[in-house]
């Protein structure tokens, strides 16, 4: 078993993509190659980070997963490879790992240095060809991470501003939409483990979830414990607080999106 | 050999795809997972029941085709999965599977039950990599049917308005368009077959097709039987008639989209 | 190793993708599938010779390409088989192939005409499910070329106008833009052995490439190797040279696309 999955702003309207996989099959043609996605927002390295996060664990152990969201392509920048939860990484460090490794401490972290597993001559512009493909690669067939380059501490990462963690304060929890999905459901910086902790304040308290005008009293676990057209608030399957619409869309009737905020109340 | 197919609304710019196949290879690192289309429109159940209809015979016998346009998610509503055709079908019992039941009468039809089979803990948000995608992975296993369920009455399937029936009148035949695909092509409810027993009330007539203030006299056999930028009329590759423009877009030619009627009478 | 790579017009929107796999899958279920890309614009020939022949030697020798860019389906336009460069190519003789057999002779050329290798019956709407995809399933599987059909002179094969060569005139050389990716990077048709050969002219002058009302001065070899915002030329991931902002998009900040002009000087 060879998984290798595929996180990057490429878009699926030139040949990036396809040639990533090209240059995986050049060096491990029994490699089974999944796309996570392809449509992150151009260079947006923490919607990356935090779609990686919450994708990995449903693959089996032992998958690697290969994301290229890389303003910094050819600059100094580092390119990591890593084992963590007992899958593999190969990322930008350029933040991009942080949402993973926040949760799951590296058993081991290399900087990718050896030219020895690259694809060769090494272009500027596309390392996710010359550098992240090859290597997921050979990584697939068994080379172990310490022979793409030295160790790198987990301590050297770059880290982005803290990647998304809601406000505690009085009385109150506050976070902010960080995705939105096709469904327009808007996705929170709010995890589930938040709630319970916000929730044991007063145990017998309903959570309240106010978004803009919308405030929406207590949690459901299914869009359809809704009648259709009306809001629900529930933890969806980023284990996130969601704020929806039943089979509509709650970006379209809030008229807002990522980055707005959202606070939880008890009532 | 297990082969499975997917087919959803879940668009492609979120993890859910990538997800769906991250849970049935995590049951089946082996299966074989091919994309049949993920642009269904949010919760078009009918789109996604005419697409399957007309795609899943193409795919090796015995291979399982996975339909996931679910807006009753976490509801009382049935998945079911059956054997028809030769092939295998798992769908929420929303009416999605009626398109190919039509045609195909089910050899064997369960209602998924057994959480024997489920990605645990189970959400009620994302039944499709919870419950659809590790099925499949069991069924590609060779997981009888009747492992995840008790029988389903075909009878008892959730209908829809009854799909897409072209209407018999006095000397024509009335359908609509029911999609347009990437090529602005006008395909309609009347397939190949309403044509060939439409034609038999006079053998010798023309088939003449009206659409808005369009008319077009004969069925083509290519769109390249007319010059670029002619009308035509085909059966195509659905098996359904379609009005297209050669080179260019029907749709965009007459302003008209899904649910304009299409007339058919002989002259 | 069986490995079929697939490059269309097709989009993602309707079923025409995962129904051409199935045909390939129901010929050789072994067979490995690789998307190249499937949002060439509709009946854009020449974008797709383009990029095929920017894509396909990443792949290991002997993978298939198969590429369906085929306005004149179902006319009498020939579909030829061949091999060259150490791979297979499949694709309608409408000039598609002509920027790969430009730089890879081909070893062996043939018209596929012969139905015993077709999905029967045999629509004139849709060969890449009918043609195409058992032509190179059964190639995947070892069928010799001269089975699919007669030999096919290389002088014989459809030319669209002369691909794609920029102009060399006193003191500069002229090219236009021919594609612009998700980045909005604008590629031009100019390669790198272009500029190499036209720096010849002075090897200590500085090459400056001027588009619109922007002149960049000199080559850099990364993206990041000026600052964000700033306008960069370099030789990009297809050998062609590449118009780009750093962390933006050239193709915005120009308001230009495809069909704009670029010189070249020395200075």
């Amino acid at each position: 078993m060879a998984i290798i999955t595929l996180l990057t702003d490429f878009g699926l309207a030139d040949e990036y993509v396809g040639v990533m996989k090209g240059a995986i099959l050049a060096v491990n043609p029994a490699a089974v190659i999944v796309d996570i996605c392809h449509h992150i927002p151009p260079q947006d390295v923490g919607a990356a980070g935090r779609m990686l996060a919450a994708s990995f664990a449903v693959f089996p152990a032992g998958s690697i997963h290969v994301a290229v969201v890389d303003p910094g392509v050819g600059s100094s920048r580092a390119i990591v490879a890593l084992q963590a939860g007992g899958h593999f990484f190969i990322a930008p460090d350029n933040g991009l790992i942080a949402w993973v490794v926040q949760r799951h401490r590296p058993e081991q972290l290399v900087r990718i240095h050896n030219q020895r597993w690259f694809r060769l001559p090494l272009s500027q512009t596309f390392h996710g060809r010359d550098i992240f493909a090859p290597v997921a690669g050979h990584l697939s067939l068994g080379v172990g991470l310490s022979q793409f380059g030295p160790a790198f501490g987990q301590e050297d990462l770059v880290v982005l501003a803290q990647p998304d963690q809601p406000q505690s304060g009085v009385g109150h929890l506050a976070g902010e939409v960080s995705d939105v999905d096709r469904f327009g459901n808007l996705i929170t910086t709010v995890d589930g483990r938040h709630l319970s902790d916000f929730q044991r304040r007063d145990p017998t308290a309903t959570l309240c979830i106010t978004i803009g005008s919308v405030r929406i009293m207590g949690l459901a676990s299914a869009y359809a414990d809704v009648a259709v057209g009306e809001w629900v608030a529930l933890v969806g399957s980023r284990g996130l607080l969601e704020v929806a619409v039943n089979g509509g869309s709650a970006a379209q009737r809030l008229g807002c999106g990522r980055g707005a905020g959202v606070t939880i109340t008890l009532a």
